[in-house]
């Protein structure tokens, strides 16, 4: 063990232990501190016995442990725990230390806390983790943002521990200025939200539509991640699917369908409301968790409210086809519209994000990770200017092939009464961006009429406002008072 | 004119002055005052002349000018002017003097200035306003909340001004504590993007699947404002669809097809969100304007992805009668949904809000005025504890006779490539809703697989969590660090 620790890891839960195992399994010296100290004691006891791991039992021990510029990583509750361990911390680093929050942190609070901390100068780092506990401590996706000086003194550290693709490159990479890290998790984590509701849609339909069992269920799945569906998430469905309960039935039907949440789903769709980007596919995933939570309530409504009974006929192997398609399309609108976010956000706040780099970071390590990834890098790579996933060629020809498909299913969803929200959701905004005249000339023709807000015209240049007095009564004059 | 004004105004915008008009021409004598003086001025001598208007120039002239307890009413900009005013005019005032804010203020705003004022004595009274120009003049919607004590002062002015239902029922009502009245006036403005939204999806439908021109599309809008559709904005754009540009062309067909916004509809998505309540169809429609602004992008994508060439085949007349069924059923669940919005809000800050008296400030004199508010009404009416007015036995009869045309709409356009998404979304929320079993097990099955986040079952009582080892490596504790 060095006499010198390489870094400090501050919170001793689940994540933070394995990530503090996974820095030590990959040859640094880290020091291991937790308010309550009978947690270093146990850990320095137990898990971290004969690694390169040291306790500390004060803040003083855990500074006085480390070599400079100092490296402290947080992996404590976002929010007011972290301005508190600022607090407690600033007084005993030095000019050029390095802070690092590994939380997941709303990234308005990493752009502040960016800020103070260079005022005081310490330089900031918001780094994104995603990859579970397993993840944290076999190889986890990191996301870092903020101060860029800090970038090279932890760059070896977090690449060493990340996640690597097939070619060993590490899904680490510098993200951009400020909350950039935990701006690109966030929108991860919204991802992380449609995926998982898409796949629920696909199993819904299957279940309720085709009639299938879990065990049938599961070789579709198992059949769909052979292929350019690959990925962690049609994995575990897979597996799940497979699981028996004790008394041998499938445990998935045992589960009750009520979803909760953390925020993050919520956090992105704010966002994409507040920056006027249509995220409608993670806004949908995030409605649906809301409504699956108030199942007493739908329990009653079921009783109340009829619909259709689902009746399936056709080629059920071809319409399992169209469902992959489906899935597959919808989640590259998901992923389309979950870039278009990441680039106003970096308009917005002056990050430089390098969007490869980010399909890169997700490609391996984190929930979403998917062979499907790899191909947004290439669109990237090809073009890193693309305006829209869905313009790239290789999409744009994978959508175009699958589009028949997946019309096919949201109808015959909606005609069976299954509701798939994300699935249909996807194809009303592949419609509607394909689309060169949508009817919002009606639209402001009626906020002109009833608010004198003015409107373009198509015969003359943008940005010439126009009003009529369409009742002969309102007058001439535009109004700039009256919101709607 | 009175010796002493029965209430004062400030802000002499379109709004404020008409606001000002229609109290004087319902027996009031009011104060008009400007922070520019001049506008003074031009209006005493302008529009206000002869009638029971007097001018004041300075804040001071104003509250002398006032009967006590004193009534001032804000048409400021809403923001920073407003709390700047509050500031200016609070050493002038006396206890039990009341503060209007009838802006376009966020909720949480008057949620603080009511608490405030309190503390200073002063009754705050926050006032959403809608019709826009013409109504404030001719009768708008009220909807105050906020200091309750002030209400037996306004309530005579208020219900005077105000629009008037049939039975000469004014359209104003005590709404609620604190920001009460703008939240309700806020979640008018966001029912008002989806009724807009809807009707430009029908509109679209008409125009690129049956082919119909402008002409013929007003005739069927004028139809429907002779039934259960009977509103204010069926009724406008049956006018504007007649209203030709000086080539004798249809103007909608000049007018560009972006739509602007101004930040209430978001505000009624981000509520949504923060309160976990499933509001999927106004959200839909905040993003399809946020989509319609993404114009040149849209021009471009339509040339290089493609998609079915709309084609109708059977019968025009029954498709346009399921169109009108489609339009009123997704109409139901978008007010279903602001409704449980509302609901959840009382919960939150401890409002007890009506929700018929609700129904009838929305009944008349504002943008979103219709028939079928009255039968919310009547809902409410019948059971005010009702749960979702989905539920209610006319809706519910209602929706049930509707839904095969509805679904019929929505294949269609599917299968045609006409984007609908507020159409659709509300037909997967009325899916979802009747819908006992959700396949949200999964989802929390895939929670506690990667995250150890636990589940409840269906064979145990509810609030009983487990944590399921899927992959015989994760150990069987549960987390709570890892947020998804």
């Amino acid at each position: 063990m060095k006499e010198l620790s390489d870094i400090g890891l501050v919170g001793l839960a689940v994540m933070g232990e394995n990530l503090i195992l996974n820095m030590a399994n990959n040859g640094y010296t880290v020091t291991a501190y937790n308010r309550s100290t009978e947690k270093v004691d146990a850990f320095l006891a137990g898990r971290a016995k004969g690694k390169s791991i040291r306790g500390a039992h004060s803040v003083e021990e855990l500074v006085a442990s480390l070599a400079k510029p100092r490296k402290i990583m947080l992996m404590v509750k976002a929010g007011a725990p972290v301005d508190a361990f600022i607090e407690q911390i600033l007084p005993h680093l030095e000019e050029g230390d390095i802070l690092i929050d590994g939380g997941n942190t709303h990234f308005p609070d990493t752009n502040r806390r960016v800020d103070y901390c260079a005022s005081k100068g310490i330089l900031f780092v918001g780094a994104g983790v995603s990859g579970g506990e397993e993840g944290a401590l076999t190889g986890p996706s990191i996301m870092p943002g903020g101060a860029k000086d800090a970038w090279h003194h932890v760059k070896p550290i977090f690449q060493s521990i990340a996640a690597k693709v097939e070619d060993g490159t590490p899904c680490c990479d510098w993200v951009g200025e400020n909350g950039a890290g935990h701006f690109v998790k966030m929108v991860h984590n919204g991802i992380e939200y449609g995926d998982m509701q898409l796949i629920c849609e696909a199993y819904q339909i299957m279940k309720d539509l085709l009639g299938m069992s879990a065990d049938e269920m599961h070789e579709v799945f198992a059949e769909w991640n052979e292929g350019e569906l690959d990925s962690y998430l049609t994995e575990i469905t897979r597996d799940i699917l497979k699981t028996k309960d004790e008394d041998g039935e499938p445990l998935v039907d045992k589960i009750l369908d009520t979803a909760g949440q953390k925020g993050t789903g919520k956090w992105t769709g704010v966002a994409a409301l507040e920056m006027g980007v249509p995220l409608t596919l993670i806004g949908e995933a995030v409605f649906a968790r809301c409504l699956s939570a108030q199942k007493e309530e739908r329990v009653e409504a079921a009783k109340i409210i009829s619909g259709p009974t689902p009746k399936f006929e056709g080629d059920k192997k071809a319409f399992i086809e169209d469902l992959r398609n489906a899935l597959f399309a919808a989640k590259i609108v998901s992923y389309a519209q979950g870039y278009v976010l990441m680039r106003e956000a970096a308009k917005e706040f002056g990050w430089e994000l390098n969007n490869g780099g980010i399909a890169l970071m997700w490609r391996g390590g984190c929930i979403i990770r998917s062979v499907f990834l790899g191909n947004i890098k290439e669109a990237f790579d090809t073009n890193p200017a693309l305006t829209n996933l869905l313009l790239d060629p290789y999409f744009q020809q994978r959508v175009d092939a699958a589009q028949a498909g997946w019309r096919n299913v949201v109808a015959s969803a909606t005609l069976n009464g299954i509701p798939a929200p994300t699935l249909t959701s996807a194809l009303s905004y592949f419609d509607g961006y394909r689309t060169a005249r949508l009817p919002a000339n009606l639209l402001q023709a009626q906020r002109d009429f009833f608010g004198a807000h003015t409107y373009e015209r198509t015969d003359k240049p943008r940005g010439e406002f126009f009003h009529t007095n369409w009742t002969g009564r309102g007058g001439d004059t535009a109004s700039s008072t009256y919101n709607a």
